[in-house]
């Protein structure tokens, strides 16, 4: 099944399912309890992203193309960090470019298959981690290069976790449907133009290593988002160097999930 | 006022405050819309962390005494990671040493000054900071130094942010009772021993300029945690190294907030 997440015409905000122009079904439960369909269709006033996460983990260098352009080593673990949950934004709404992201331009986009969990994991093994896999949707782990690397103390959740720097959308696809996370191809287009390529098969530490590894001693609570890296064909890593700018609109598809749509402020 | 949250008798979480013995005097309302005494005393079963934070930002090498014992040049800006909420725990709750941190031993304990915030904070200056804090409290950050340091590409969250790594508590001091929070005198002793102590005087960025910076195009919820850093005297440091082990006592004190314990499984 397809959810959104929207608000209607009054401001309640809903999930739901079989969305046809500007109507949806609505949907009652959650996603841990399960969601059913109401039978009542009513207008999508905004889609919002797809979930609240209560917490954001990311994975740096996880897929061999990208670990290769950024001539960074293949890591030996996941390279983890985490972004502020109040940087999520949804589908078609606008990625903010800070004003001390601005000169030099610095503000980057990378697409990511996201992992949104189902139900409490903790010291799950890889063999049983989809099961606790609620859906996918699509991620931008959008990046502001300078502060990334120079920021501070070489940490990089500062440049990674400004408001609208972690859209999420179009909508949840729920696990059932995507028996196989590590073959999708997913790709992103800066203005109509093909700039990031790949397939998750790439990705060093597949779904279910990352489900492991992130949990070990460590709660994921559900709704808790794993944005899983980025292929090869970032901005900053191009010659000459790209970098998004007012006016830009940024297409991310993933294969058997959908196309997240943002454009630049 | 001294603000604790904690469950009852039959497994209620409230926040309450003139706690004496196991008794504390109920509060309702919450801390944004502010809290008022209602009179009701009722049975303390369990104290629980004082907030349930939306995110948890924690700065790095914010002393200028434990910048100088890690041999690292006093950052030019703060050094921002992040840890999972669901590592939060409460007073005399256990911190418990995840199974890949036990051999070697690499578990280390910080002392800090924990901010919560009470509204939403976005480029705030810092002039106006403080009258974003809802209050204060003693925080611990727990920090398993192998993985913080070798885990993956140089980011410390995984590191931090294992299960139980975040003590909290063991109360909420309201902002109106400590309007200087840059004379505060702290300190952290293991099983007696005094290991830390320090005045957040000393501190680099304050907790006026963390805030703005902090807030700069970003947006930090209420119940938003700042981690502001630790003096110096953690274990790692010491020769030889101390790390923490089973049965080890943590009582972290700081100025006009209150003394935070937690022993170590």
């Amino acid at each position: 099944m397809q959810i959104i997440r929207f608000m209607d015409e009054n401001g309640e905000v809903h999930q739901g399912t079989e969305v046809s122009g500007n109507i949806a079904m609505v949907l009652k439960g959650d996603l841990i309890s399960g969601l059913e369909k109401t039978g009542r269709k009513t207008i999508v006033a905004q889609i919002l992203a797809p979930v609240e996460p209560p917490a954001i983990f990311c994975i740096g260098l996880n897929y061999r193309s990208h670990a290769e352009e950024t001539n960074m080593p293949l890591p030996k673990y996941p390279v983890v960090f985490m972004k502020n949950p109040a940087s999520v934004i949804g589908q078609d709404m606008p990625i903010v470019i800070p004003e001390s992201c601005k000169n030099p331009p610095q503000v980057d986009y990378e697409v990511e298959l996201a992992v949104v969990i189902g139900k409490p994991a903790r010291n799950v093994a890889p063999e049983k981690a989809l099961d606790y896999v609620a859906g996918y949707c699509v991620g931008n782990d959008v990046s502001a290069r300078i502060w990334q690397m120079q920021g501070g103390g070489n940490q990089w959740v500062r440049g990674k976790t400004f408001d609208t720097f972690c859209p999420l959308g179009p909508h949840l696809v729920t696990a059932d449907e995507i028996p196989d996370p590590d073959h999708l191809n997913l790709e992103c287009r800066l203005n109509g133009t093909l700039m990031q390529t790949g397939n998750t098969s790439d990705m060093i530490f597949s779904t279910r290593k990352l489900i492991a590894f992130l949990s070990e001693d460590t709660t994921l609570l559900p709704g808790t988002v794993i944005l899983t890296g980025t292929p090869s064909g970032v901005g900053y890593s191009r010659k000459p160097p790209v970098f998004l700018k007012s006016g830009d609109r940024l297409e991310m598809t993933i294969e058997s999930i959908g196309t997240l749509v943002n454009v630049v402020w």
